[in-house]
């Protein structure tokens, strides 16, 4: 994803959560508040969290969860060799059908390596 | 979904439906006689058993299905915070992994009822 | 189930959540808090939350979780045809995988009900 | 399986049947109708028919319908090869996650298979 | 599928899968390559290979892998009422939850062999 | 799991392999082979790995799978509070569903744990 794909893809995510916050009661709020709470950095570092959110939602074949934790693997420096380690455990365990998943997670990840490495360039 | 969306998803649905039972054999023909009558009122009234289809079509992550119910429920007339109540139920039992369709259904509801109210507003 | 099977279910349950809680950090507590509060009476009722549970944990193949609202479902004093009805969208919805966990609910209802109407009958 | 597991796993599910049907209403008894129709030689061959079902238990994971349609793939004459090449399908579109079943399975069908074998050296 | 719709669905296929392979270590691309071969006809024919894959696909509610094979099942000919018993095991085993996948799929089909008609009748 | 019950699971899982391996296909047999390399230590180290295993079988929710790798963890020295924290990430993806898995999971690491520290008790 390029930066700007990202960005409307978090606005949106936040428009979309606001709405259910307009309805959601308190076990909704709880629910949300322990989902943020578990992937902070704890005796686990918050990569090695993310890459488990990421894998967990790969073999559950969930394309927004997976852009999602992407995104944050992304923002907490993960190597495309990490990346690619963590993927090919979620592919062996789930199978072929998680492959249409991992296809949009790798053209999403190699436009934030390519945006990434040409903004470098453009800084030096 | 505004009035107009819900209409174009109904019109949608039945066109490939129709395109279903041009090839359907008896089998599938009798699965989708009983899959509609499965929700028509019996002990339990229609708005349980929309409430049922929903949450079981959350928690089974189908965007399609629960639209289809959604719609159901709110001809049925199910209060916001019912539906809260329902959909916490299929969040904690089916995880974060549901939150992407729960944000798109909420959204959806939003698009009901604030049509509605101003349809309502309007008539007066 | 019979009383005495609903009591070693209960009671080998209630010793695993011990063990749980043994290891469990904050966020887990609180899951399984906002789990617990999730099924108490509000807008709906307690038993229709009941119902929920048991067709999302049916389309979601789960026996523990099957047999646990089950339970819970007696004590509400739900009906063979409500469980029926609802127990026939959870057969629809999820498809013939859910029979076997089906077969297996309906024993351990027809050992409850027995059960109960045989301890009427003895109290006559 | 043995020929005496194969009969207690029959013999099992029609009593547990027998209760589903005390309760069933008439979707329920409907959709039991089906899922006896669908498996019949039609334009597909049984033979087909059944690989199909084990196939799609397998990737839903589920033993109680491997098993079935398991006995059903011997009945009808199904070589170790071709349940190889059906399984080998499974296991790369449902992922590591459903080797455990195929560990099952393929230990209830060598015994089957060494039974039969045996059962045939013994009539010569 | 129309032929300019299906030639989109590969050339999307073919380049994403070029990213993967960008980025792919050894165990990703042994995957592939098992993945290619166990399709390939063998004891089985890749007709009923194709089939195989095609209903775990439906059951397991992956719209890209379901094209896919429906493709395929129509380079290897299969008729209108093959698919239609296939597609009926699915639907059973899967429940309604299938349905807008089936819906999708047969109106790829309906596509696929319109197209194939008229080009039929053009060519006379 | 006491070191008796771990080794009985280990033999049994190996007598079953030994089952597959005799039936199994050039595909199957190397799917086997990725699916142990897919842990190794990589850029990864195997510790992660095979918490990224152990959060993708609870998700899944299979047994067999997290009984496996909870073995490997415990070998590969995870903490108490790491697995709790991988675990609470599983449970808040994927679910109460997944509580029944989590359950029996702490049973077998509480075993584990408090035979080594009485083994270590017992050397000193």
């Amino acid at each position: 994803m390029s930066k700007s794909r990202i960005k409307e893809f978090q606005e949106s995510r936040e428009k979309l959560n606001q709405i259910v916050m307009k309805y959601a009661g308190a076990n909704t709020k709880r629910f949300y508040n322990i989902d943020w709470q578990a992937y902070n950095a704890g005796t686990l570092p918050a990569k090695t969290k993310e890459l488990l959110g990421l894998v967990a939602s790969l073999v559950l074949r969930c394309d927004d969860c997976i852009m999602y934790h992407l995104i944050r693997c992304h923002e907490e420096g993960i190597s495309d060799s990490e990346l690619e380690e963590a993927f090919s455990i979620g592919l062996i365990v789930g199978g072929s059908i998680t492959i249409p998943h991992l296809r949009r997670a790798w053209q999403a990840w190699d436009e934030m390596q390519t945006e990434q490495s040409s903004g470098n360039a453009a800084n030096k």
